[in-house]
């Protein structure tokens, strides 16, 4: 044991308690015929909570933890205290860059032997404590090497050196039994437009993805690849701006069926949407992979990443999910990070046991209106007009025979209430 | 003559004039190759100059116009007044929506009876001016019918009513000689999620758009479709809500080769990019058709749809309009209105001749930064390395390869400078 | 009775109702001492519920109310209505500006006699209901006379327009027995700099708010004065962009002691803050004075002015309220309008009472928190070290003696936590 | 000499030059009758030229100085190296703040030390090059003692640690000659209302800001002092939010007459203001004091801090600056850094000779439209009607005099036109 985290035991369900406990968060209570933690699959991203030093653009480190330093020491010391959170927390799952796991090496071979070697660290502890991997993904943004892009930098050695990485990071989440594995394209975009070919770096953004999808077959991965839109930022422009643009993206590569997607809120709201709606928007497209349940400020034009605290919120986020059916190798990763003045180990504590009791009281407002039918009674009549075979029959018609009817039939529609206020009152009444 | 204009005679290039005049839009230049007229295509947007009171979300009519009120004899002498500013501005071109040239009858038929008697008043005027027709539209939001949508409504009545009045609108533009016909999906999108159903209504806009393409193919319209985004306003989502969603949408439709895009620097802006932005990505997705020179105000979050005024940044549009060969039946429509603070008949001539003349500049600095090879030199440079042999063999290769590769040869790229300062130094010389 | 609402009886607090009904707003409750009626002290604003028309930038109405149209008799049946609305939400007052509530006349006087003639019905109906007047304000803003502003306009003549127009709301207000009269400066600002004098409007400006100030203390009104601050829209800067502008031209102009605020939660999220923000401020600087509690669209960059729905945004400018010892004149207005599309009768009822609700349950949250000293306790013991006597000798000290002290005492800090996500999770636990 | 610039020798004034050169920029040319180099007052900031590694948050420093580190040695390389920037630019003027010209101590008595010793060799070199200190100025953000604020710390010591700072600061600012003195308050404000006692903060901040008046005349410093204001980032909130907020402030603690606002484009953008508008205000209130001249980019939420490069936009800004009269004892401060991949030391010369080109463009095009009166012209004629005598006589009367008077002589005001269009096409001709 570490002593990192004092003498913290693991949470539990206790809705009376008066320090840290779940007060809504309940593992094994059952929702909608399976249970809150299968539904709600949560995972610790490693980067945020072990390896962020608590910099900002205007300053630098303010936490002060034993294992920072690029040394496997410190590494070593860092996954054992993750693995004492993951249990305090009881999180069925933890996500990984390679960079924050690892010391940066003098080349590629160094880098990848410090990796592979905490990764065994990892698979020993995995088997030890029953947390599984969410996914796993590689850091193509951070180093200097990637500050024109990766897989889109104007320099083929990048890609190659990106390419390589991502075959390691696949490799190590198919040991570790990972399921996904995931690809924020952090600086597959540009700075100005001045300097860029965009279609040769898009074309070499499609060629890269593809080898990756090749490569997974080829090992025999059976979890699911993601890629996470965002808008822009550190960019000016990201290529993978929001679930939109990434979908017409894989459909230009043709991996509209191979490829799915991980959705942040924070992004969302970046790209100027809200977070239901880029759920909606993949689910419909067939493409809702997991999510990152962590909130922007919207005051704040950047990536905030903060921990979740917004019931009605997060319960129209669960709702999308419900409504595709849950997730498959999917799940809610926490790709928060603290506020940079948490300075304590039981501010970790706090700001994730917050965190999945929000999730919890989201999923069951979600779940009980679903199950009330209490909003899909009222969409199912708002749409019941298209139900008819006429109005059938007029989808699969054309504009002169529309027009006909039209003026025989002397159509002259009147508009009907949405009750967009009516229905806020009903979700209202579940959150 | 209708004495709106007073005793205002053309407006001539003359670089010295006191009053209005144009100091840089000289249609005849020749600018690499073609005429300046030719490059730029102007056309003045009928809606706007002459169908808009001046109303705000907190204010009524400001202007005056001795045409306003429904009725066919105001339709009449605004389409006399038009016709006389498109000779006073020596405008090639003008565009329209059934809505803003005639008045709106008690049924489908009365309203299509009023729009082809001005349609045939326009052909008229158009054969004794010369001017020609850019684009028509038909409006399919203004009406209280169209509140929820038009192709994507809830109720099938207005998804009839709005394909009779496309087919309509697209066999008057036929009939004109219109050169292009565009779909601007003004409530094609939602005020809340709550009350919507998003798959059912992305699938009628695409069987909508899908019908659209066949007619005009069975009435052998020779121009081009063109869809223009929008991401918001004034719904909270619209389903166009930027280039790459547009292309999205057109590649699950299967018509991203029949339909291309009219892009207004307004609705960039609004959905967080720059115009040169969704013109370059259109221009690589093969899908650039048409724009709307009309700028918003950087401060406001709603759409302005004000004339064009910064000259650097018409420079940049023009220039990618430039690399992807210039249009070909798209053109320059001022989507722009009037401050409503500008009453007088003068600034809707000032307006239209600034904003000429901010275009002609652009386009000139555009071409000479071309033509001098002076960007493009340094972005050939900056990705020459993807022109070996050996980095072609790479895309062609897999994750293994490459990366036996980066291990062999000991690869560990060292990033070059981007150089934004030295290209931004650069545009300027020329603008 | 008008009919207009059908059969409906007034809302009762029902937890349990099926129907409309209130399931949180109970009046009579008492909450930290005082009932919730007095606390919330809730107002219907006129203009949204019975003047709107439905219409937005892209079209037109879509409301058929009966009393539309510039009629004395339109404007009777609206009144009607009116207090029929107000009676069935049990609402203790009401809002208005002088034109929704009155047709326009050809002149001056002929409005002011339209005016007062409904102003009479009103002092009526009040007395009949029991419903009182929160404020009454000029609308300055819609008429295009005031297109560059009332106070500030360029013309004089709109100046003197504007004052005798405040004069006679004041006294309508005064003679209603008004709790307060409101300024909102709609048209107060500028559309481009290139056209104003932005000194000489600032000087119109506060020299208007003079003469109201003055006018009130002549005719002995014991109401406040208030201002709503609004950063823009529909201008590009409006002058009363937030609570610390209008703060600092109350200073300039002497009046800080004299004006208080009306804070709408839509404006402060358009200036870029939060509403807890800007009612905190207001707080600190002495003139919280009353709230438009209606909510903007974070994802929309205009005021979308909507009903209330986020319980913990709600509790949260409670808390603030509570904390400077709740209303004293002021109250809980709701500058709200109906989604365009909420076309019916019982859509207004069910906006106000989800709203009415929804503030309920945010004032009882923030009371329990304020009652537990929750955040209170926290916050003071983050400040504690501010307490000592050293301390507070410093801050009466001066930077010589201070960095002597700094470098005698070898004084060096150390960050303490701020435990944001401990504190989000206490505010999590009540709301 | 470093050798860091290789062999480059001072840029000249050669409008046909082909490399790095000035093409606008002629120090001794007269405009306005007063020489370039006197109105512009051109200053480089020693932060982001030679401080900044290059860091964004999501990547570490790309940058590969020679000085990088925190020695002495290392400072005084860099000291070296900026002098040489200096000449070569034949800038004027420089800014710094402690932080980014020496080592951090491990207290502040060590820390003292080290500023001291690069103070005097900026003493030196300055007597050496004629280079003159535009202000100086204390980093009170970056290390973690700041984080929780600095005069609006919780905790007294980091008050007075900031206080003793800001002491040394001022005095080798008075001992270098230095023309102003800055505060910018990074981080005073909050990250969370839920634990801050904004009411204690503003009275320490006024408190502060008090004593560093007193002692400026203590001291006898000539120089101004300035408030720079940011509306946020890295905080969520700063108290110097824009123009009118520091106002406001600095009414409060009775020091409008002490202090003026150094001005920053980036941070006006992100407040929601243009620049103009922010220069025009601080203008009206006699607190223009210095200038920021570097640009945020519209499309990104954060601050860019990028070198200008629209020249119409930088003409209205000096445009205000030429209607205050110029600087007295401010300047042009570049607050600018390189974008992250511009890597050489050729892209910080680049970088400066072409924003101090695109200064001197904005300057000359705003001369000559003052010059010619073309602006003024126009506004005086709008605003004619309030040099009559009865309208001044108005301004002093009141409501019921006003009231009469509209009511006697029938006032009913027709609006004018506000010409924007036109106003636009006329700064159009000078830039
Ligand atoms: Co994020
Ligand atoms: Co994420
Ligand atoms: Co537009
Ligand atoms: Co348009
Ligand atoms: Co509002
Ligand atoms: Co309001
Ligand atoms: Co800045
Ligand atoms: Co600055």
């Amino acid at each position: 044991m570490s002593q990192f985290f004092g003498d913290m035991t693991p949470l539990t369900f206790n809705p009376d308690a008066d320090g840290p406990a779940f007060r809504h968060y309940n593992p094994e209570e059952v929702v909608l015929g399976k249970k809150m933690k299968d539904h709600l699959r949560f995972a610790v991203a490693y980067w945020h909570s072990f390896a962020w030093p608590g910099g900002d653009p205007f300053g630098g480190q303010t936490f002060d933890r034993p294992w920072f330093g690029e040394t496997m020491e410190g590494a070593r010391l860092k996954a054992e205290v993750a693995f004492e959170m993951f249990q305090i927390l009881g999180a069925p799952y933890f996500c990984f860059h390679d960079a924050d796991i690892r010391p940066e090496g003098a080349d590629f071979a160094e880098s990848r032997r410090n990796f592979e070697e905490i990764i065994d660290i990892f698979g020993e502890k995995m088997s030890q404590t029953g947390v599984g991997l969410l996914w796993g993904t590689a850091n193509l943004f951070s180093h200097r090497r990637f500050m024109s892009g990766a897989a889109t930098n104007p320099d083929p050695d990048v890609f190659a050196w990106s390419a390589a990485t991502v075959k390691t990071c696949l490799d190590a989440t198919h040991k570790l039994g990972g399921e996904n594995y995931v690809l924020w394209g952090g600086r597959e975009g540009y700075e100005t437009l001045l300097n860029t070919d965009m279609g040769a770096e898009l074309d070499h953004m499609g060629r890269f993805l593809s080898m990756v999808v090749d490569y997974k077959h080829k090992i025999g991965f059976k979890g699911t690849i993601l890629i996470e839109p965002k808008p822009q930022e550190p960019t000016k422009h990201q290529y993978d701006y929001d679930v939109a643009t990434v979908y017409s993206n894989l459909q230009r590569f043709g991996l509209e069926k191979e490829v799915k997607l991980n959705i942040e809120q924070g992004h969302a709201i970046l790209a100027g949407h809200s977070f239901e709606h880029e759920l909606a928007l993949a689910r419909e497209l067939g493409v809702l992979g997991s999510i990152d349940m962590n909130r922007n400020d919207y005051q704040s034009g950047w990536d905030t990443d903060q921990f979740p605290n917004n019931v009605p919120e997060v319960a129209l986020a669960y709702y999308e999910i419900l409504k595709a059916g849950g997730f498959e190798t999917g799940g809610t990763n926490f790709d928060s990070k603290l506020r940079r003045q948490s300075l304590d180990p039981s501010d970790l504590i706090e700001a994730h046991a917050g965190a999945m009791d929000v999730c919890a009281r989201g999923l069951k407002a979600a779940a009980k209106m679903l199950e009330d039918d209490a909003l899909e009674a009222e969409r199912r009549a708002r749409y019941a007009g298209w139900e008819t075979p006429e109005a059938q029959a007029m989808l699969g018609s054309d504009l002169e025979s529309i027009t006909e009817r039209v003026l025989a039939e002397g159509i002259n529609p009147e508009p009907r209430s949405g009750r967009q206020e009516k229905l806020e009152n009903i979700v209202n009444r579940y959150v």
